[in-house]
């Protein structure tokens, strides 16, 4: 039995997420388990270094998978893309140690928000950006992030209900670039909540639009409460970018 | 009546290429009469540069149409971009001389045909590459382009059938491209018979997969016979570029 980790491409567009739900078989975990268990002969399962929600992408997840085959890596990677559908690609591919497990090991993780602000966005890029009409102000938006780094309470900004869990992570870095037009936020931090680079792209953006003071940043962190922050930016303009271990 | 100029961008892979066929409006030409026609409140013809095949992209084809309506440039843009599909976009307008048209008074156009040499195209440009398995030669093609540089007699890298009209045509230059493992063939020319981009890239391909040698141009353009040049590559990779006048 050997252990493999694997950096995937998805557009996540038409998929319920990455998680298996049942029988549904409409999620990017099914579709690798299907194709997994198919060409190991018996059930394999995969585990991601979390979960994607429905309509998300990725452009370097990281998942890994136990299994016992007599083929190469590279026989392993064909065999995948071949099989899986086109939205869906095995970017690279490595046999680990035993241990290795792509959502325990993980150290931190890159998320893209894009949004494109243009009076109609890039056909070619509609489904990977959120579209907006009017430009927000970039420096505000920077300036906005700075409140934001470090290690926080970020309950105020995910949609974690009740939980006795901790909801305190650390963001390490928010990059916010425009070029022509397409503003991309790019986040790296340890952890993420439930919608939680959804919420924080939504509060930045308000906060660029003026339609709310950076000050809001701190009412968020010391009340938690989630009607404070700003809107969950649709799906379509996230994208796991990279994992690091 | 005004005339408009109309710069436009589609990915082409649901419609069954610009021109409109009878009752079906599974068309680019076909969505902007109607929606233009809605706009004037009268029936509105728009004339492209040329037409686009089924499932072939454009990034900057060209238009023409001629309506009276009381609003600005930027409204008839904002119009268009509001009732036209996601995946259609009008990216200019201005106004010009009554005697403006898009395809008699174009003086050359650029189309590019990009072809993805990976494993696995990139899930996030699949509808707008071709896909192969083996990196060709982009060298042997660059020698095999020069053959094809200039004016001449381009049938039998067409699907022309028989016909009395001039299969001459010009082409200015082809510059080919490769990057991080994608493939782009940029051809410029003063006009294209029906399928010469695909089929000139077909030929290109097949020559740096040393398929066939560089001296097969010269029998082509001698025999004028279609079944001596490549394949005809499909649709997704193509896309017109732009439409100078």
């Amino acid at each position: 039995m050997k252990n493999y980790k694997i950096v995937i491409q998805y557009e996540g567009t038409r998929y319920n997420g990455w998680q298996r739900q049942g029988n549904t078989s409409n999620t990017i975990q099914g579709k690798f388990e299907d194709v997994l268990s198919k060409m190991a002969g018996k059930t394999v399962e995969i585990n991601a270094s979390g979960r994607t929600d429905a309509g998300v992408h990725a452009r370097g997840q990281v998942a890994n998978f136990k299994c016992a085959v007599d083929m190469t890596e590279d026989e392993i990677a064909e065999y995948l893309n071949h099989y899986l559908p086109k939205d869906i690609a095995v970017i690279s591919i490595e046999e680990m140690p035993e241990r290795f497990h792509a959502r325990l090991n993980a150290k931190s993780k890159t998320y893209e928000y894009v949004i494109c602000a243009k009076q109609k966005s890039d056909v070619f890029n509609r489904r990977t950006q959120y579209n907006i009409d009017e430009m927000p102000d970039i420096e505000l938006m920077k300036e906005a992030t700075k409140l934001l780094i470090g290690k926080h309470d970020f309950k105020g900004f995910s949609s974690v209900g009740r939980t006795k869990k901790s909801t305190v992570r650390t963001i390490n870095s928010i990059d916010i670039e425009e070029k022509a037009g397409v503003i991309t936020i790019r986040i790296n931090g340890n952890g993420f909540l439930y919608n939680m680079v959804r919420i924080i792209s939504g509060t930045l953006l308000e906060i660029g639009l003026r339609k709310r003071e950076i000050s809001c940043i701190e009412h968020i962190f010391e009340s938690r409460d989630r009607t404070l922050a700003g809107d969950t930016l649709p799906a379509e303009g996230l994208a796991l970018i990279e994992v690091l271990y």
